[in-house]
């Protein structure tokens, strides 16, 4: 087994960010799978989810317990294929798998930087990544891929930096979060500060607030997972025995789910980190400072590959659609491409059965 | 304005429960309003929800902010009329609004009972409701109405004691928790559990976990909103200004709602009242200890309205209707009413245009 070993590139020149404030000297770590061609056409940019990081394929260290988090789609031969593609996952800004982020150490104080770390947008973690590119030598993506959290910054790549990019596959996206998804991260954030083990963002050297983070996980999974996958994949069958226990114990086996979900020490799962990036999802809008989002799309560049889930509630087909049109009304080449799957939101993580084969296509196709 | 006076009955004879453990004496809070004819014919039974309690209508003083939880139905010339028939709204056992509940005090030890309370399910609750339909001299109720939580209430009201009534209504009701809702109270209860000022359930003379409560009521509120409906109320409105704020204040109008909701002292809604009613709607099945729906309903007695909401995701119109397919097999009369609001699921209690006419002429017809 080739193990796959983190990178880290150092940036000494600061990023200046939509609040205002600026990243003095940061780092960005990332994963590269596959080989780079010569003339440097090949790269593909991998864009992670909330709750993961650059970890997207295969092992880091022989007893990992789980590869990457798409190692089902990277690989050789797999969607992304490594035989033919330099594939770049970068841990974004504000994240907590290497890159610069809360728990990171500020240099002017010596300290994690905690809540004072700056508010960073999609807009501002994917300026950090051209500049990741740039340091890599690459010009222009051959394309950039991503899903939910991921697929927004993809499209932000379209939308901000298209003359750097050819294809843009983005899944499971919409122009701008929706009120839902304010309501939702409002509520996943007061878990997690509700916690008093989150000491107001300073728990570094002490225990994590692993029961908010938990708390927050869970939610936000309830949110993912489509009701009727869970009533068929779990119903009421229960775990301790075949009648009620008429205690508070979890009982049913979905119960028990949720409550390993929540009781677990998840350890890739930052408590502020989960904050900052939520906060990112909140400010996403492709519209954002424009008339509307065919203006915010002006600039775009790219082929795109939009792919939604039918019952997605939260990234409802209809809405794909919009932006499929708003994109096209703006010149761009668009396929929107409607999938099945009793997981919906989740499947192009665990279901990418019919995902890979146009994926692979789209990426392919001159 | 003529005052609301809650009413008190005390019970001495014990009352089995399913666990296989009794509430020795025990008290109902309930509420009454009309007159019961000289015949004792007109008695409807309301079923209260997870969050509220017997204060259906009216005020209870000429203060009170806001009337009780079902103003807009109950009432001289509303769909629950009051010139037409006597209407008694009562606190489940386990609840906080005047029953016997987990902050009652336990004869035996003198101290509120906390999480020693027995569970209650809702055929308990139910049975309860039988002894106070019997002290108040009715043998049979006109009709029984709930929805959601009070829904499943009239369903076992039909299902087990059927020969004491004869019309329900339930409102947003399918046969059994399904594994998306006992998922969602497994959070909601870890939500409470969280907060440091639950105590385990011994806060009574401290400070209420109001944190945990907040975000149990939260987290159940996000459930229960139709996501197309908040994008139309409240989409990405912002309340502090016309630009990003780049801070964790909530800034969206949908996000304020959130916090308010978060932190708020929920006065009626007490934290071990949502563990213990939440597991009761956990435990609720039709066909418990039977072959199946069918056998669960054969007992049953009444006619039907079931009420479904398009969208409503929990409550999907498919699983009323085959909730309603059971009742004909048994050779009930069933009238399945499916109705459209943009709020769904909360449509019965602030939007019952369309609902109103229809329950009235159920209830009237003979």
């Amino acid at each position: 087994m080739t193990l796959i070993r983190p990178q880290y590139e150092e940036f000494s020149e600061s990023l200046p960010l939509d609040c205002g404030r600026e990243l003095g000297h940061y780092r960005i770590c990332y994963e590269t799978y596959g080989r780079l061609a010569n003339d440097r056409s090949n790269a593909l940019l991998l864009c992670h989810g909330m709750s993961t990081d650059a970890h997207a394929m295969g092992r880091r260290t022989s007893d990992e317990p789980k590869p990457g988090w798409w190692d089902s789609a990277v690989g050789p031969g797999k969607m992304l294929d490594t035989n033919k593609y330099f594939i770049i996952c970068s841990n974004v800004i504000g994240g907590a798998g290497g890159s610069t982020g809360p728990g990171s150490v500020e240099l002017a104080t010596g300290w994690p930087y905690g809540m004072r770390f700056p508010i960073v947008t999609i807009p501002d973690m994917v300026r950090a990544q051209t500049r990741l590119i740039d340091r890599l030598g690459i010009d222009r993506l051959h394309g950039v891929i991503g899903g939910c959290f991921g697929g927004h910054q993809a499209m932000q790549w379209g939308a901000a930096h298209g003359e750097r990019v050819g294809k843009v596959v983005a899944i499971t996206v919409r122009s701008a979060a929706s009120a839902y998804t304010l309501a939702l991260w409002e509520i996943v954030r007061a878990s997690i500060r509700n916690d008093p083990a989150w000491r107001g963002g300073n728990y570094y050297g002490h225990a994590r607030p692993v029961v908010g983070t938990g708390l927050a996980t869970a939610i936000s999974l309830l949110q993912w997972m489509d009701s009727d996958f869970m009533q068929a994949r779990y119903g009421r069958d229960r775990v301790r025995g075949p009648g009620p226990q008429y205690d508070f114990e979890p009982e049913y086996s979905i119960q028990r789910m949720m409550a390993r979900v929540i009781e677990a020490d998840h350890a890739t799962v930052d408590a502020n980190t989960f904050l900052y990036l939520t906060r990112a999802a909140d400010y996403f809008d492709l519209a954002a400072g424009q008339a509307n989002l065919i203006d915010g799309l002006r600039r775009a560049g790219g082929d795109y590959l939009l792919v939604s889930y039918e019952r997605d509630a939260r990234y409802p087909v209809a809405e794909t659609e919009r932006l499929a049109e708003a994109l096209r009304l703006v010149g761009r080449s668009v396929k929107h491409l409607v999938l099945s799957s009793a997981l919906s939101h989740g499947a192009y993580l665990y279901d990418i059965a019919g995902l890979d084969r146009e994926v692979s296509a789209f990426l392919r196709h001159e």
